[in-house]
């Protein structure tokens, strides 16, 4: 675990610099003025002490197992290897890298980097950068400030981590404007060692961290960060943001990271399956962590307003109601009561309008009411400070009803900060998170609910078919991988299939017409024949597909045209049921770099190819994965029935959606697989054609 | 106008109060803080002064002709038509009525409400409110602070109307926050005699307004708002928001201003008609008017981004590009200048990564490189302020660019401004709009583009055909008028398409089943029958359709099963030329108060019912308007040809769409209108089914 990286007992600064405005005399500045509680040790061969503390002039002389548990290297690449070497010699835990001139930069330092990280593994030291801000840890046991930026955080409860040191430190400021403590920060640059992952499970077993904030511009280590953050989001919420979202942002994180940002779909699908909040707005995602940084979780989505002022009520509920949250009515009691306690002309009702004339005493009993109502799972509070009232009375209710911590309370404080500072600080206090406009607080309410409903969703489970014969469809792929075949045929393809008991219409390859006409008679009339031959992609485009055939002779006929047409040695004839007319679905599969298949499922046709009616999801499946995927689609009426239709078989769908994620997760080797089309009836699916890429 | 209003030569208040925490004293005391220009004259029947400011007794001892432009009302309702009568007798110009207790409150202040508006009337007295907070004009030659609201505005250029003093309120606290100046702030809560639109109308003629901010929770006087709109909006910026969008929204407005709100749609068109942009977002309305207030309008939608920090230039990357921006690569020439003057590992494309390090220097080569280079409209900053640089310096580079207003420069500004404040300054000072959030910059941008590209739109205009018999489909409204029917007769129907020359399926209505022959004969086979008669709603329901009759035969017998189970007394047949398949397609039209109709296009069947794809837009039409209506639509495609298919006849959709829009402009006793289906072929389109409701 890293806790020796954020517990430092001492830090030593090698490079430690007495120029003001240089990075090796900031770390010092920076641990000195936090107030760090361990042992301050700046590394500089000629001056005597660096702000105030004594310096050495080697790590070397430092006093022998002195416990330096973090090293600060502030000097250029090409020194780093002698540096590791004598930390290694001193014990050192671990080296903060924060200078750059590492692989980012090219060949050269990449060479670099690998020679420090031999190093480190022969005397066990950890890694943390390179080319990174550092971390910052405030428990008032360590006070480590290990890093140069400027921004002088609270201490409190949201853990940070970022690749990206500058919208760390962006995210980081914007806490500290909104006075929202920090409990751990870690920005670790090129990242050769210490993950992300494995900083956020050191995050989630820290007990003085109630929520993390990520951003991230790809994921490096997908199966690990997937892993990791699944055991932890169950604990407490992640926040993550990825950007680098549209093309032009993908280019622009690759030119500044120097890696290729991941595909979209890809991380949402992670944070998805791992129960990670995915934010696509960085002020919404740090309002959120705001919220969750001191209120509870809520239960469920139904929340109870109370304002003394309209319109700001309004827009909250438009933002929370499109957020699917709900606003119910006040139960009969809380009415009785309200009606006793408000102001006569007061609305009791949800939003509950106190009017700008209500007390402290309004505000409460509202409150209290409402705390007490088995209607609500959370409240809203519009809170504007008219000059007539006594708001400090009205914020010390507040607060105080928020230490109670019963349900969460999100605030919209209208005010003029510079004039009621007071009211400020005893909400801030009071732990209630206090946001300056309506649509803000909406969504950071979203945000909790949202992260109860990914908390507590049924997820469903994995069950394995046993019905299937995977050593037979391994042998297919294995020859056609032995013979150079990326392409599978439809042969191939079609054993595969039925190797899983994934229904297919009835088929057989025949090499000629003879026997194409007895396959025929075999599998019954009507049906479809298809040209086979490695030579040829596009067989519609060859005159290769012949449909609807009802007779021997049509079958002779379809093949004369083929044979005259198509000039190829391995030619044989594909004969097939022919499907009569049903709903077109179509299913596919494609392998992602170092984490199994990506599955799709959507409508044929249009719908795919215009509308884009979709979904994804990452295999294996659970039974609800599968049903959601299905029932995502925005065609899914179609499925179900509509307009007196009979819609199609679900369940089927379902089997065949779940037998296909068993299939990619037992053979990795295929790269992609499309089930296009599946034909769908009242009381059965037939896959029509597939094709299989390895 | 209301220049008198705004720019008032002496304020009285009729109700001023020695008790320091009411709004007759909180007035006087706004004036007098503010700095208010002309005379202060609280009125009050016992205090010889208010807030050291002479007091009179009544308002008919002040000097007669003393030019009191404004009178606040604070007193009871009930004593205000007392208070007008003085007013008029003192030709007073206008009152603003801060009290509530009026139609708000019910009938009874509705019935004052009324009998203050005839005395008003009688003196030309103009009415700001009741129920409302009033003006504040900061212009340094007035500074008129006609309000009991306690934020104190910088002067600058933004103005802000709304009715709903807490949303006016909130909004102005946050300009004030942001240290964006205001011009003109009015909240006129019931608004019963000066309306928004008529503010907007002011506003727009202010010289010292460049911007104007509007929230609403519906539209009054739709018609008003969208003329004065449409003309001020082609000379300077609108920003609306309507809030109340959901339905547990709009009860929460409706809950709170007695209104209920209109539907969003049309709202939507309102403001996309006139020109105005709309947010959904408080903050990113406030935050794009604090953008125009200084920065001129971008003259297309290429942005060139400069950086000294990776990760938040690609967020503000993805928001621009799914803003629909672009980020086009630097000039040739820029190149070579910036691989001149930049740091040598600097980043010369778009966006330019100048590095932590850079300085003062850099940026400004970096400004005035993109300023220069044509291929952009517009310049994107992420400025953080690390502790190694001259961020002094850096400002003054920026905000002296600014100045120049060549192109409009929007800044992320990262940094901690309780330690940077001169920073703050200096870039606030040369009109530099700052936001501390990438994507909040970003949104900012788009919105100046969005404003630029719907400014410089092509609207098209809207053709009067000259081959349509409005006369003959009036008179057949009105017989149907008279006649008592709200939903017209097939017959009445078809007359009025064909009178718009509207392409319907040759048809006529027979009493027997000899006639319906003779007139399938006419028509041409095959032909639809349906049953006519005013008892049958659902004719498909009760029997009353029977399709594809190709013989006289199918047709005589389609009848007698009719006649068999259908027992109405005016019983007639409905005899209309069948239609091959072809693409189904939906127009639909529907009258809203006081605003004309609104249009409705679609694909038919599952398309509208399920997949919602319809788009709408206000009647009259413009040529470019529905030719973007019939594009607009998810599954145009469907319409233009895909896979090979041939498409539609797309010109004869926009007539008979511009035809239906010119027939409902012409009826506009025409509730609802509906054509549905359309049958769309390569080479025509055919009604085949229509409804009137009037």
């Amino acid at each position: 675990m890293l806790s020796s990286l954020f517990n430092p007992k001492n830090v030593a600064v090698i490079g430690a610099s007495s120029k003001e405005l240089s990075i090796g005399n900031r770390i010092i500045k920076n641990l000195v003025e936090f107030g760090f509680k361990g042992g301050i040790f700046p590394i500089n061969p000629k001056a005597p002490e660096i702000r105030g503390v004594k310096a050495y002039k080697s790590i070397l002389d430092l006093p022998p197992n002195g416990g330096i548990d973090v090293v600060h290297l502030v000097i250029p690449a090409k020194f780093s290897p002698m540096a590791f070497e004598d930390c290694g010699k001193m014990k050192v835990k671990n080296i903060i890298i924060n200078s750059g001139g590492f692989s980012e930069t090219g060949p050269e330092g990449e060479e670099i980097e690998k020679t420090c990280m031999e190093i480190a593994r022969k005397y066990g030291i950890r890694v943390f950068g390179p080319n990174c801000q550092g971390i910052i840890n405030t428990d008032p046991e360590s006070r480590a400030y290990c890093n140069f930026t400027f921004t002088v955080p609270e201490t409190g409860y949201v853990s940070l981590v970022s690749l990206s040191g500058g919208v760390a430190e962006m995210i980081h400021q914007e806490f500290t404007e909104m006075q929202v403590g920090t409990r751990l920060f870690a920005s670790n640059g090129n990242a050769i060692d210490v993950t992300i992952p494995e900083i956020i499970e050191y995050m989630g077993e820290d007990k003085g961290t109630r929520v993390i904030v990520t951003y991230v511009e790809g994921l490096r280590d997908a199966r690990r960060f997937l892993e990791v953050a699944k055991t932890v989001a169950a604990r407490k919420p992640i926040l993550a943001m990825k950007a680098g979202r549209t093309k032009e942002g993908a280019k622009a994180a690759a030119s500044h990271t120097g890696g290729l940002a991941k595909e979209d779909i890809f991380t949402d699908l992670i944070f998805k399956k791992a129960g990670v909040l995915s934010f696509t707005d960085e002020g919404e995602l740090i309002r959120a962590a705001a919220a969750f940084s001191t209120q509870p979780i809520p239960k469920g989505n139904r929340v109870g307003i109370i304002t003394n002022t309209g319109g700001p009520a309004v827009i909250s509920t438009d933002v929370m109601i499109k957020g699917g949250l709900e606003l119910p009515p006040l139960s009969e009691k809380t009415k009785e009561t309200l009606k006793q306690t408000l102001l006569p002309e007061a609305s009791v009702r949800n939003p509950v309008d106190l009017l700008a004339t209500a007390t402290g005493a309004h505000f409460r009993s509202a409150l209290d009411a409402l705390m007490d109502d088995d209607n609500f799972d959370s409240i809203m509070i519009h809170f504007v400070t008219p000059f007539f009232v006594d708001n400090v009375n009205i914020a010390r209710e507040i607060a105080d009803v928020s230490r109670k911590q019963i349900k969460p309370i999100i605030c919209n404080l209208m005010t003029d900060k510079s004039r009621t500072e007071e009211v400020v600080a005893i909400l801030k206090d009071g732990g209630v998170p206090c946001f300056n406009l309506p649509s803000d607080a909406g969504h950071a309410m979203n945000s909790m609910v949202a992260y109860q409903n990914m908390r507590s969703r049924k997820t469903g489970s994995v069950k394995i078919f046993k019905d299937v014969g995977k050593d037979k469809a391994r042998q297919i792929l294995l020859k056609a991988k032995t013979a150079g075949h990326e392409n599978l045929s439809a042969e191939e393809v079609h054993g595969i299939l039925e190797a899983y008991n994934i229904p297919v219409a009835r088929c057989a390859v025949a090499p000629t017409a003879d026997e194409a006409v007895k396959t025929a008679a075999n599998i019954g009339y009507p049906v479809v024949v298809k040209a086979e031959s490695r030579e040829i992609i596009h067989k519609s485009d060859a005159g290769g597909v012949a449909l609807g055939l009802h007779t021997e002779s049509a079958v002779r006929k379809a093949i004369e045209r083929m044979q005259s047409r198509i000039h190829a040695k391995d030619l044989r004839f594909f004969v097939q049921q022919f499907q009569g007319s049903g709903l077109e679905v179509i299913m596919g599969a494609k392998a992602e770099d170092g984490l199994g298949h990506m599955l799709m499922f959507g409508l044929g046709g249009i719908y795919v190819e215009i509308l884009k009616d979709v979904t994804f999801e990452l295999a294996p499946l659970s039974d609800v994965e599968a049903s959601e995927m299905i029932g995502g689609i925005k065609g899914s009426p179609l499925l179900t029935g509509v307009r007196g239709q009979p819609g199609v078989d679900v369940p089927a769908l379902q089997n065949v959606l779940r037998r296909l994620s068993q299939l990619v997760t037992d053979l990795p080797e295929i790269k992609e697989m499309d089930l296009n089309p599946i034909i769908a009836y009242e009381d059965r699916v037939c896959v029509v054609d597939a094709r299989i890429n390895i």
